[in-house]
């Protein structure tokens, strides 16, 4: 019976981005969503536990994409370096789709402290896939858990300039250089 | 009509964390720590707007006191001489009591979801306090929110110490020695 809907996931991740945008994310129904993006609510909940995780889909991807890119820097690789080495494969995991949702999503969480709470959430998740990354090629603690913590504040900073309409840099650039400039500002910190 | 009841916030917070080991977080009403802390719902509800915040009741004291203690550290002081100044603060701010809570606290918060975001907003909100005041005092960004992010680290990390029934050391000695872990650290990252 499970019929296969061609881009479910992604229509109604753009359904819920544009209600939230529209009428609030409160005021929105799982059903509404299903309905703009012309599916079921049963294909919703294939899809999706409830509304909230509509926003945070690509969570668990991206922990995976950290670990596997972390796990396989080179030897040698500086905590550092091993997590530019995450940053860069989970950058180049976005699309340009994801690039213009970028400033609606940031403000649809922005707006809503349920929506904050689990956005903070995540970034402490994908903090936490480095952290295990980083452990595993013998880094110990708590530098294991300081790196993944700048590697985590150089990709949301990245991000929010990335989605900016005139940004000219690729989000691995800006990635780069928002860790580059955590890494000099540690050292100023006495 | 609102009779003022002798400790009803502590007792409230004392209710609460019994019935959350008791019988589990999402088994517990609010009638029900209302009941074990001898006092009505009308009561707990002028204290705190649901049952998930009688568990962090102390946030915008600890980030007042936070704020205060930075913006009072010398003006010479160094981020991390000022998130000293911070620290000191508030682990003077803890009582007995709340160290004899603290296991039973942390394993109500792992234990459920929810709690544990609500538990990592709370940890992003102390941060966020101690970054305005070292903004305040002129550092600038990232070095403010990073020197923040030490401080938060330094205070869980000392509190998951100082917690412990065979801890020797006061909260403030814990919370010193472990940001001193973390600036030690730092300088190994790469």
């Amino acid at each position: 019976m499970a019929r296969w809907e061609p881009n479910a996931r992604a229509r109604l991740v753009v359904a819920a981005l544009d209600l939230f945008t529209e009428q609030g994310y409160d005021s929105t129904t799982v059903s509404q969503i299903a309905d703009r993006a012309g599916l079921t609510k049963t294909t919703f909940f294939r899809h999706f536990p409830d509304k909230r995780e509509v926003l945070f889909a690509g969570q668990d991807i991206h922990r995976q994409i950290l670990a596997d890119a972390i796990a396989a820097a080179p030897g040698l690789a500086t905590p550092l370096e091993a997590v530019t080495a995450g940053l860069d494969a989970l950058t180049a995991s976005f699309t340009q789709a994801q690039r213009e949702f970028g400033p609606r999503l940031v403000a649809v969480i922005a707006a809503n402290r349920e929506l904050e709470e689990r956005a903070t959430f995540k970034r402490a998740s994908l903090a936490a896939a480095m952290t295990n990354g980083l452990r595993k090629r013998g880094v110990p603690d708590p530098a294991a858990s300081l790196a993944a913590e700048l590697g985590a504040r150089a990709f949301y900073g990245a991000f929010t300039r990335w989605v900016e309409p005139a940004s000219q840099q690729t989000f691995a650039e800006l990635a780069r250089q928002e860790l580059d400039e955590l890494r000099t500002a540690a050292a100023t910190l006495g």
